[in-house]
This record gives structure tokens, sequence and C-alpha cells, in this order.
């Protein structure tokens, strides 16, 4: 599997913790199976949408493992590696490529400015410190040091550094990159984006965490999108972009536990000090996956 | 003409304005004639590319009347009212529509923040001082106070207020108004948007500085869109969003006046203290007009 | 008096003007003499609080007119100057020194971002536009060009460039170019500092908006601060500074226009769409103002 | 020394970690020993400068330890606890206290925002694991969510929450808490704040990594202060503002790790991927500690 290419949707798991602190195994376990099972075409624990800031080293290692035997090879696991310093990343890196993942989502996080070469330092030395493929991850809010362009291009030199996961709202910045390295550096749309833009403009698929709670429909967008079948594509994607706005206007993690609840899966409440979905977010998010007929994981037809 | 719909490219002209403060009317003239000649849809004076914030009203009012007398009816002229008070505004918009422009393109500059009920009291001031059709201006970037979704809402709701031009780099926020208000208001994207992306959104078309030299090349990419023709679009499209890019890098109006020295339009420099295309400036930009087959005005064949 | 040194306290004078335009120039003489009488050392027309950015030519004009009859020679009159365009200034300048103002108060607006070579030429022309002591402007949350470090030790070779009011919120700043500086700029704090700190500092006064309630509390701080009695000195700073964040809260103009109407002085709303003080803020105004025994303007003791 | 009040200079402390991640004992233990001869009044462990945002659970721990045993109990020593989670906090400020600490300095780190409900329970939290002070850290820069004033004035009704480090450049702001908390919080500087200013506005010293290097001259100043000798308090604090200033330009830890090493403490680089002091920072470190007398650690004459 680990020739094989990354595209298509890659949901971001969430990151099932009880109050003591213990991951949420079985949940978990399930949640990763019954997307698969929906088609996705891979899945991403670690990410933004799972809590990575939130969770210690064991939590971490833990939620990988459980993923990579729930996931039982069918589709590729990709791991978000998170660190302020390169000796942390390195040694995450290389953990999860012995549990067994198929691909490394890098996460620089910086509390003192980086400068360029300092940025450049981090994803070249968690490139090296695995055989797997290494998605670069950026993300202008949540970081303290964007990459720019030129630190993509210098990046996109090492052989196994071939794709990225834009988190910014500013589709033009990856048209930009797609036009610099796209020979090289194949992109990903995340929630802030449109993925229907990101794959017209020549994006591979988009990793986010909506993606959990409408995996059906998000497939089926993307097998549009492939298809050359744009209008359609929009016709979906207007329904499905009114969940990403929702999930945008709480805390990410909250909204997207908050609807898999709703759903079924008792993944629980984010991390303290972070609130659960209140009242007034969970009425929204069940409105809206009711309007697109995902209240109910049961394999139903989707409203267009 | 009032009642024609706005639709496709409105290049945003630039000011040409002398060292002892006079308009160009000569260059202005031949530039919005050419223009029109190839194929734009609408003209739009005024607009952050024209400078507005650095001309005084006898200079807005002449280079209305300049473009008013060029377009000779053959396309709308949009112009732009721009002011910290709503008399200031009220009073641009009415002698612009003496002038017998087409439309209002309504920006509101503000020093101290805004209240949401002072810029909605703002632009409704400015659509009840005209008949015409006005166009919201949007831009996060320069203005203190942004239109919110539920602003945007509530001045959808005046007959007169039909169309918004949006100048952040945020594609899904345009996708969130279309889906809100989009029976009601038009969005036009500008130069910080993938123009195809907002096409394929449901947008009717782009406002922005970059048509000024790009014309026709933009003129051809509207209409692919229009035909649904994606790929075509998406192959032109990348071509020109290399423009966008290196205008984006340096001073907006430097840039768009620089390009159209190239060009042989004597338009001059942007008014001091902001400072000319420099040399570094001026050499990427003759390069990225040489391969998008720009630097002569002639109908040249355009390289895809 | 053009040779007298700046110092002390200059309070940023409101602009009153009605809804049809016209300039209040009954109330305003009268508050600038009452201002005169109570002690301050200076007054400065078209500051922010003045509402630069709201007015025309004309009205500018007519409130430079009116303060320098109303001060008749008794303290200097500090005219804000305030242009996108160095043409802008430069008329402006030479207007008002013409109209018989004793400083210029230089203030840079910018729509576009500028280089710091555009941001030095901009105030070296002001500079060379008149023969008065200028003072430079410096606001980085209203403006978009803030006056760096190595900017300042340009200006300050320029003769009549003489003093530097800072409206940051940054003290260390203020020392800092002190540091740099002092010998040939001499600093005023805005109500954004603690003027008390300024004055430790080396400091040689404040030009700010709050003084238009409180002259004679402002005085008395000065010169507490002048004796050396820091101790005293905080005590009465304490009280006063409730009231800079009391006028931090709510819209600057609106805020003090609200007190001074409090006061008996009918200045009138800020100039729409700005709102007029509301009813909480007014309260809250109210209490601050009567705790100061500022409520009435009758010379009363002032609590402390 | 539980009772004892804190007040004075604190100097944050560098952690010295070599490239396989062994804390630097020796050399720690001997710069504690050091501050604590040259006079401070404090030791502050993982500090911003202490880089904690870099650092692993067991060097945190190490760190804490090897601080405590070597200031013997002469000096309270209040040490940093940060996490982005309550469960994290919780067990930091436990283990730390059982390592015998005499204070907790309280640092909220946050990836996603926060209600302020949410930074309420976390203050709450770690205050309720300990019987000891705790120091309310606010960080505008480096944090997402940063203290408001409503939210440190239901903090300051704990019995524990004891004293509040800003490290904005408001200074403002401290006056503001001062005068809304200052009976219940005592305030100390950051090195952002002029310190001579924050004491006369009520503050009782400054927690910073710049006394690292200057411990002498800080004493100095921090009793001039205290003595009410103002004039000559600010005479010595001009020349140690260069010293804030130069290690503003530079990475924090980078600055004083790097002034140390000039001074023969062996502390090396900060954690890759930050970058170790360049030649210019370094020449510019050394010529602003030489101009001071503290090149050498050797009791100097300072110079005024």
């Amino acid at each position: 599997m680990k020739q094989r290419e990354f595209r298509g949707v890659f949901p971001y798991l969430v990151s099932p913790v009880d109050e003591r602190g213990r991951v949420g195994d079985a949940v978990l376990a399930r949640l990763a199976g019954d997307l698969v099972d929906a088609g996705v075409h891979g899945l991403t624990p670690l990410g933004s949408t799972g809590e990575f800031a939130y969770l210690d080293r064991e939590q971490r290692r833990r939620i990988v493992q459980v993923v990579v035997e729930a996931a039982r090879g069918r589709v590729p696991v990709v791991a978000g590696v998170a660190a302020t310093t390169i000796a942390d990343a390195v040694a995450q890196a290389a953990a999860y490529e012995r549990l067994g993942v198929d691909g490394i989502l890098a996460i620089l996080e910086a509390y003192f400015p980086l400068t360029e070469d300092g940025v450049v330092a981090y994803f070249t030395a968690v490139a090296g410190a695995t055989s797997l493929p290494v998605v670069l991850y950026t993300n202008p809010q949540f970081q303290r040091s964007d990459l720019t362009l030129p630190a993509i291009e210098r990046l996109a030199r090492i052989g196994n550094i071939r794709y990225l996961k834009d988190a910014s709202s500013d589709t033009g910045r990856l048209l930009t990159i797609i036009n610099a390295v796209g020979e090289r550096i194949r992109v990903f749309s995340a929630s802030a984006h449109i993925p229907a833009c990101v794959m017209l403009i020549g994006g591979v698929g988009w990793m986010a965490g909506p993606a959990c709670v409408v995996p059906r429909q998000s497939v089926e967008l993307y097998e549009l999108c492939r298809a050359g079948r744009w209008s359609d594509a929009m016709a979906l994607q207007r329904g499905l972009w009114r969940i990403n706005r929702v999930f945008a206007k709480y805390n990410l993690a909250a909204c997207i536990k908050g609807g898999l609840e709703l759903q079924g899966y008792e993944v629980g409440a984010p991390l303290a000090p972070q609130a659960p979905l209140g009242d007034a977010g969970r009425a929204e998010v069940r409105q809206v996956l009711a309007d697109l007929g995902a209240l109910s994981r049961a394999p139903a037809a989707m409203p267009r």
C-alpha cells in the first residue's frame, strides 16, 4: 500500500478521550471502520479536528494504533505529527511509522516566531525521519509561522515530501502553489476552502473534519468533480458548504464531536477547558445534518 | 441601458493624474475606448486601482465624466463612491448619476470603527441617494469595517442594492453569501479570488485592475466559464493567475499603471507619496505580459 | 509666540458640525476660550478626536480659523494636517499657517501600504511647506503605515520637525525614541499612555481628547509631574485614568462630545454614520465626570 | 518561606538543554546560585525565556528540581505551569509543589480559541491544584486567549491567586488592573514594559529574562524605585532599557542564552528549530552588556 497515491476524501478523525484521559478505543475503531465502509479514501488521525494540541504522547500513540488496526490496510492512514521541536517531531514520525501508518501529516507548532530556515529545517527533519510520504500542513490561523512559497519550493525538492494540505481560506494561494510546484506536490483542500473549487484548479482531494459526519456525500462530491460533472458537483457542494460554515462558527472539535454524538457515536466532549457544543450549536448542527440526510448513518438517499 | 444586468469583465480603471493634479483626459479616454473595443462588459472608474483615496472631489468628477463620454453608452459605467461620511457619499452618488453613470460601486471608508448599524446606515443612504443599481464593495484588508453576513442580508432587502464585489481572498465567504442572498444579490469577484472559481460557484463576473492590461484574455476566460468549458477555462486561468500574483506583490495602482505604460498608455505614476513601479517590478510585469501575449495591444493570438 | 516651546496639556478639540455640515463657531470658540482660562498650555484642532477624517476642506479651515481667533495668542494652536497625498498635505499646512496657527500636527493617512521612503517623503514635504514647528503624529492603530524608529531618526534631522505625539499604547516605544532622538525631538503622550509615566521617562506633556472635559485636573497633574511630586501625581493620575478607559471603550469623538454636552457645551453628535454616545455610555461618562468633580465646569475642588 | 510576599526582581531562567535532550544541571545550578548572590528576590524557571513550550515533561521537572535545590530556600522559586488542558496543568502544578517550589506561574496555552468561561476554568483549576500562591500570566502576543479585565476580576476572588504578570507592552492596561483589583492582586512587570513605570503606578517588581544577565543593575533599579528616588531610577532605567530593546529584536531565548554564554555560562543554544543568536546579534548583545558593565560577572561598578 505504501506506493499508492493519496487522493480523495480523508476525514480528520476526532480523538475520543474520557475525563480520566483514556482513549475511547471502541468508538474510534467503529467510526474509522464505518468511514471506510462509506467509501472514504483515507483516514487522518491527529489533525486539528483530532485535537492533537491537547493530547499527550501516550494518547497520541494509542489513537494512531487504534486507527491503523481499524483500517486493516483498506485505505491509507496518514497520521499527524505536531511539535515545537525537531527532536519531538522526529520521535513521533518514527513511532507512527513503526505503528504502521502509510503517511505523515507534518504540522509545525511554534511559540516564538521562526526564521524561514528554521521552518524548512523542521519539515526537512520530519521527512528525513521516515520513509513514508509526507504531507505538509499549512495553517496561517493557528500557527505562528506559515509556509511561504519560497519555503514550499525548497521543501518540494525533498523526495518524500509529496503533498500539501492548506488550511487557509485563500484558494488563490493554492493555485499559486500548484503553478509553482504542482508537478512535485499534490494539493489537498481543507474545510475552509470550497472543495469543488480546489478540485477545479487541480487539487487531489480534501482532508477535513466535516467528512467524519457526511462521508457518503463527500465521496459523491469527489466523484462528481473527478468526472468533470461540475454543474452537478456544485449543486451538491452548495448544500455541503452549509456544514462547513456551521462548523466554522463553533470550536471545530466540539462541533464534529457533537455531530457524531447526534449520529450515535459516543465520542464525548473536547478536552477541557474547551467547551462542549452548547444547546444552540447542537440544534444548528442537527438541522444541517437533517437537511443533508446525514442524521442517521444508515445509507440514506441524499437530498439535492 | 439602465435596465441592463451587470455581468462579465469590468476593468478597474487607473486614474492618470499629473504632478500638478490635472487629470489626463486624453489617455484615460483612449484606454476606456480600447477596453470597450477589446470586449469588456463594463468600466469601473474610482475603484481601489483607481486610487480613489488619493483624489479630491474635482479630480474624481472629471474622471467619471471622461469615462462616461468615452463609453458612449456601449457598456455600463459603474463609478466608485467612497467616503467616511454619509453626507459626502450621498453628494458623490448624486453627482455621478447626473454625470450619466449606470451604476454606483459603494465603498465605505472608516477611521474610527463603526457599529453594524452605522455600516448599514451608510450603504442604505447611498442607495437612497440614487435610482441606479448599487454594487456593495467589501474589502477586509483596506477598510476598518467589513460587511458581515447579517449586514449583507439587511442590505439585500433594499431594492436597488443588486450586486456585491468582494475584495477578500476568502472564496468560501462568497459561496456563503450566494447561499444566503444569491437570489437578490449578484456577486462579482475581485483580483484576489480566482475568477474561474467564482464563476463556478455562481458569480457573474469580476471587477479588477488586471483586466486593464489583459482585457481580451479576461473576456475569453469569462466566455469559457459561461459556456461551461471548465477545463479550457482553467488552462487559460492558470496563465492569467500569474498576473494577479505579480500585481499583488507590488502597490496595485503602481503595477497597473506600470503595465499600461509598457503597453503605450502614458498614464504616469501613482500619486505621491506612493512610489512608482521600480525596475524589478517593471521587469517582472513586462515578463508576465510578454508571456501572455499582452505587451502589445495589437490583437495578438494568445498563448495557451 | 512662534519661538515658544510646546509643552504641557494640549486638548484635542472636538469639531462641532451640524446635520447640514455647518461648523458650530460659537460653541467651539467658547470651549476653546474656557480651556485657555482653565490653564491648558495649547490647543489642538483637527486631531483624531476632532474627526479630521470626516471633515471636508472648508470645514477644516473654518475650525482652524475659529480656534486661532478664540486663542487670541494666549496659547499656541497646533492644527492637524492629514492627507493621503503630499499635494493635499502641503496645501493644508500652507493654508493653516496663513490662518495664524503656531504649529502643525502632521498626520499621514494611507490606503495602500507605503514604503518607508514614501512615509519619510510625506513628512519631509509637510515640514518643507511651513516655517512652523511640526509635531509628528504616530498611530499604529488607525494608520496603515506607522513610523518606524529609523524613519523617525531620518526625520529628526529636519530642522522644524521638533515634536512627536505617539498614539500607541506602547510606552516603552517612547523611551526607545527618547533614547535615540530625545535631544532633537520632544515627545508628547496621547490618551492611550499613562501621562504620568510619559512625564517620568522624559515626555513634555500630552495631546489628548479627555483634557477637553477635565482641563483643570489635567493641568494640575502636569504641574505635579513637573515638580517631581510623583506620589501626589500618581494619586491624581489613578482617578484620571478611569476617564481614559471609559473613553477608550466607546467611539472617542462620541465620548468627548457626549461629555461636553453633559457639561453644557452643545457640540452635537459625531458625523454620521458614526453613532452618538448611547444611554449606557452617557451614564458611564456622567458617573466618572461626577467622581472627578468635572460635571460642572465651575472651578470645583477636585476629589482626590 | 511560603508566607513571604513575592516582590522585586525575578529573573526568568533559561533552560540549558543539550542536543541529546539532557538538562545542563551544573550550569543551571551555578547560574541560579549566582543570581541569588547578586541579590535577586526570586527565581522563575519555565517562563517564556525558559522555553517551556519546547520542553517535555521530564525536562521541565528536572529544571524545577535543579533550581529549587540551588535556591536553598534563600529566595522563592516560582515555576511556570503551561498547558493546553486542565488535566495537564493540574498535574504539573501538583508535581512542582511536591518538588518544593514556593509559587506557581500559571500560563495558558491554546490552539483553538477559548470562551472566557474556559479561560477562567483553567486558571481556577490550577489554583485549586495547589496550596501555593499563584501568579497569573497574561501575554496577548503568544497566547490565543488573553485575560480580559472581567476574567481577572473573577479570578481575583480565588484565595491563592495573588499576583499577575503581564507580558503585553500596554502599561495602561496594568493601571486599569491595579485600579480594579489592586487590593487583591499584585502586579509584576515583564520585559516589554518599562519597569520604573510599572513601579511608579503601583507594581511590585518584574519577572523577565534580561535580569539573568544584568541582575545587580536590576536590583539597584528596584531599590531606587522603592526609595522613591525616581530621578536616579530613570537615569539607570534609560541605560537598562537598551538591553530590553536589543533582546526584543531577536528570539528572546536565543538572546539571553547568547548573553549568558558571553558571560561564561555555557547554557548552549535554544532548542531546534529555533536558531541560536547569530553574529550580528551576538555583537549587539556584547556591546550593550559592555556598556552596562555587565560583560564580566565580577561585581563591577556600573556606569551611569
